[in-house]
């Protein structure tokens, strides 16, 4: 869809959901990236040939996850990896979130922030949803981050799987949740250089609590079926 | 696993999550048989060769369903619906669903209780989950029906789809959540029994919630995609 479209039709054609931008020259950041989704994700992003940062709270632990882990991965402290990036993945635990994201929030003014943290809890039966004040863990980061665009994806992913070097492709889809088209576009063309994984447009933040939840499901699903289970979205 | 295997040694072998009953002789009574999930659920179950009755408030229009279907459906009132069935899906709209299950509580005694109900809310930005005070409508459920046994299911599937009778295979997985794993491995069954769909389990009642409620993502996902959308759970 051109501007052209936009200008000459009052109801311009649908723009095609699969018409991504390219996001090859991002540099992508991960906060959290010495824990293990934090370390799959940057894995799988650099190995696609993405430039990636990793972000921790001690810039050692970052440049050593970030030298094991090679395809020129940097690590960083979280305040200079946010600095540094166009687009920041938040990977912290669920216990950090707040207070991570608060600190850094003059440093993530106007960066596309990539919410992927599972509010769980824990206990003998197993894993259970925990529901923030705010809705979610996402819209939690909105709140704190009046300034930077925020999106949500990247949860159902196993860490297990991603950090595999022998696995070629990741076959599951990543639901993309946020605001703004531009936005989550990007997001879905981020998962998508990652071989296996598409990015589908999923909803709006206020809708994020269950895909963070869902979480505990596919815990139950794994102990099951002893997998490593994720999710397609068919007839898409 | 037998009852041998289980007296012999302390810690038996898992048992074969894909073992399931055969079920092909029960019968599955679908109340709120005459909405689009319902029919489509009875459509699907009927046409597979099980025994399938449709509920509704008044029997006439139960009895109008039915003959629409064929397939040897059978329509009545719910209440006669629930003490004939083996099985009783409850499809009926949220805003019915603590009602029509508070009155059926001696017919649904003893009976095993599928509930597929979504609680969402809508305005003019889409769907959004609602939040029962019980957790979830399947906990609202078991809350209600104290000498049924409550299970969740069948939430992820396209009424367009199930009543499209052109179309072979219903190519999505059925999350199948529960405290009973004979229940829910029954509803496993249920489910494969219609071809190309395939019953997963996916954890207990307390995290039903965000299975329910994953359906306003997937309205998101249809609008976006001009879709039927549903889910396959993968490594499984």
């Amino acid at each position: 869809m051109t501007s052209q479209d936009n200008a000459s039709a009052p109801k311009p054609a649908a723009k095609d959901p699969w018409d991504l931008p390219d996001v090859s020259g991002l540099v992508v950041g991960v906060l959290g990236g010495t824990g293990d989704q934090g370390r799959g994700l940057a894995y799988r992003l650099a190995r696609a040939g993405q430039k990636v940062i990793i972000g921790s709270r001690a810039a050692e632990r970052a440049e050593t996850a970030a030298a094991e882990l090679g395809l020129g991965i940097e690590g960083a402290e979280n305040a200079e990896c946010a600095r540094r990036s166009d687009v920041v993945i938040v990977a912290v635990p669920w216990d950090g979130h707040a207070k991570t994201l608060e600190a850094l929030r003059s440093e993530l003014a106007g960066k596309l922030v990539v919410d992927c943290v599972n509010p769980l809890g824990f206990d003998k039966k197993g894993a259970y949803a925990l529901k923030p004040a705010e809705g979610s863990a996402a819209e939690q980061a909105a709140a704190l981050l009046p300034e930077s665009r925020v999106t949500a994806a990247f949860h159902h992913l196993s860490a297990v799987l991603l950090q595999d070097e022998s696995i070629e492709e990741i076959d599951t889809d990543v639901m993309v949740l946020g605001e703004d088209r531009a936005d989550t576009d990007l997001v879905q063309a981020l998962a998508g250089r990652i071989p296996g994984m598409r990015g589908v447009f999923s909803g709006r933040l206020r809708n994020a609590h269950q895909v963070e939840s869902l979480v505990a499901n596919l815990i139950s699903v794994n102990r099951r079926y002893k997998a490593h289970a994720g999710l397609r979205v068919t007839d898409v």
